[in-house]
């Protein structure tokens, strides 16, 4: 007989045969009658035991069981097996679990439920957010391709950082000394150059920042995005606004359960406010008495804009424009009417940032002055700068943080909630 | 006026107006009249200019030309533009191009190729290579998907190996010494363990093998497959015939063009021979006078099997079964029958490995006493042991190394060719 999904079995005629098999999720032991809820990748199922049957079973252990498929308005979505056979074909091997999965919200701290991920990630809400993380992809890659994007890798391991080396973890190489990509910045814009024109890539980045905080994680997934022959910066943010769209349109369509699970709406479509970095500046000083760092906001001034931007614009999103140049990166376009300021951006969505992007200098002897500008050596860069002396278009690009944007969706709490097995500064295990 | 690409270039009426980007691929000045070949993301397109257009140009520029499309049938295709504005967007600042890459084959070695990717990627066989990268993963995740796999990312920075930390790149993590993975093995098979029951993952993996082979690159695009609930090793045999048979199809669909370009004709259908491998060892020997490795084949072994099997099954896969016990990792299941060997298997494919596979042990107490057996230390694992202890189903994978695959498919000579941009023991950069 074929294993069926346990949301296979509603589809079943009652008092068919049924094999299923998953994980012995809940026990009522009951005496006269014993009911175990199955819990396996598609949802909790009761099954109906006699006390034998139920005798050796033990929470979390692997188990197949084959009976008759009934139907019981008091069971979960009105089915259930009365079982005939069971076999438990992973046994368990603990005294006692180090929390309970089964009963809502689980109370043990994030920090112990991170140690006992292999516990943790069992409970359908925690399991349910990488539903949501894993649609975000899917969405992300048709939206792109559907546009004629390239899907590339490009390496991790590289002789020299993108902003001059700090806060980049070390690798030993060899006999050199290598860096974790912080982001793969200039190889995807080398992948625009050699003609490969639109590019996005999803892998890991690496940031040694001395930072343990609710937003932070030291390796997390980057969605990048590099796009030539642009005009500007605005046709990126337009990009951007259009997969936002599409994007929630595909989570309503794919992850309603999961939506409903979290208690969370998604608007059915967005139009993103863009304002200069420097009148957000303003407005959180007026509004809020509250002065900002030069050429940026700090996490509580990007809270404190979008709760003004949530209640002018009705708007969970906002683009803070025209970055200062001092404060962006080398490789940053300035702004054609203002030098001092740059076609780059920030995408602040529920008071986080989760994008940060802008159109990219493409012309070589530009490229090289404004490395100079920034007290770095050209040459430390010729593996880079090589890319600009042969024809690049102009181009620009953003990179998505994905657990950001998880955990902003599904109004998590901590960005290691989005994260299967997070790493930071003080957790390399499991 | 919106900018065409190439290839839709060819489906406007002659005499409409057009607007096309990319690079200058070649320039014939004949004086009486001046073609150029653009090259964009979809093709090569003759353009007729003035003399006083042609002036300015050079190799690799990025140029925007408008002009009206016109049939000649002595063009590529049989279209062309005469061109009436054109400018140029990108900027060339070399004295003279690394190699030329628009006279059909590149005369310049692999390793001058390599440290100029950013020129010769731009060739479009070298650049059609990545086409066929993308549709390989495209049908691999599409495979998956349809079989209810989850999509995950594991992490890449790890507390110790999958195998006792030989061959394993070190990090400087904070105040910690950690590693870059070998593998998401355990990852991949808590991820199981936890409920998704069925993952997939195309991420990076880390060997700091001293070998500087054709068949070797120490950071490598793995794609990784673990799947629960299992009968036995021949059920992950299956699913990776199944998907060479997807992948085949898939290729021959969407990517026509590359396999002309490089005169590959891809199979209709293949059904891969299962020989164990000391059979394979002892027909090696009786055939070629050649003597293996205790419990593996060497890569003369794997290249000389090949050849028997291409001519006896007239295959160009073949799995070798039920490798020796000591030879493979300490998580691999023994066999039923012979408990010297496992239930674990390679497939080679054209004289190469691409992928290795098979059952895990799922039972906590075996696996810590099969750690021991090892020499290892049960405590040095705890993080992946805990997994076990809560009901594991039985469970196996395999891995497929994608650059491998690529080569293979496209009978490239190095793997290198295989990756945008290779990382060995001399080279990480570009």
């Amino acid at each position: 007989m074929e294993r069926l999904y346990v949301k296979q079995v509603k589809e079943v005629k009652d008092d068919e045969k049924v094999l299923v098999k998953g994980w012995v999720y809940k026990i009522y032991e009951l005496g006269h009658v014993n009911f175990v809820r199955l819990r396996d990748k598609t949802g909790i199922l009761q099954l109906v035991l006699t006390k034998e049957m139920c005798a050796g079973l033990r929470l979390e252990m692997c188990i197949e069981a084959s009976g008759v498929k009934v139907s019981n308005e008091k069971a979960i979505d009105g089915v259930e097996i009365q079982v005939s056979e069971l076999s438990i074909i992973g046994k368990s091997y603990y005294d006692e679990l180090p929390f309970e999965i089964n009963k809502g919200k689980i109370t043990a701290s994030l920090e112990t439920q991170l140690d006992h991920r292999v516990i943790s990630l069992r409970q359908p809400k925690i399991m349910a957010t990488f539903k949501i993380q894993e649609e975000i992809q899917t969405a992300f890659r048709a939206y792109l391709k559907e546009r004629n994007f390239t899907e590339v890798h490009t390496p991790k391991i590289i002789a020299s950082g993108t902003e001059g080396g700090s806060e980049m973890f070390t690798v030993n190489y060899f006999d050199h000394r290598a860096f974790l990509a912080q982001s793969p910045q200039f190889y995807k814009q080398m992948m625009v150059g050699v003609g490969f024109e639109r590019v996005f890539e999803i892998g890991h980045a690496y940031r040694a920042e001395l930072h343990n905080t609710w937003r932070h994680l030291n390796e997390y997934v980057s969605m990048d995005i590099e796009m030539g022959f642009i005009k500007d910066e605005y046709e990126i943010m337009d990009l951007e606004e259009g997969f936002m769209n599409f994007l929630f349109k595909h989570l309503n369509e794919t992850c309603a359960d999961v939506l409903k699970m979290f208690d969370i709406k998604l608007p059915e479509a967005i139009k993103i406010p863009r304002i200069k970095l420097t009148e957000a500046q303003d407005i959180i000083l007026e509004e809020y008495g509250k002065r900002s760092p030069v050429g940026n906001l700090d996490a509580e001034g990007e809270k404190l804009f979008s709760q003004y931007v949530k209640e002018k614009y009705d708007s969970d999103f906002v683009f803070l424009t025209k970055y200062t140049r001092s404060k962006r990166p080398m490789y940053t376009m300035p702004d054609d009417e203002d030098d001092t300021v740059t076609k780059s951006f920030d995408l602040i969505y529920k008071g986080l940032e989760i994008t940060t992007g802008g159109q990219r200098i493409h012309d070589y002897e530009m490229l090289v002055e404004n490395i100079k500008k920034f007290g770095m050596k050209p040459e430390d860069f010729d593996f880079y700068t090589e890319n600009f002396k042969y024809g690049m278009p102009p181009h620009g690009g953003l990179a998505i943080g994905l657990e950001r944007l998880t955990m902003k969706i599904l109004d998590l709490q901590n960005i290691r909630e989005a994260s299967l097995l997070p790493r930071d500064m003080k957790r390399i295990t499991p």
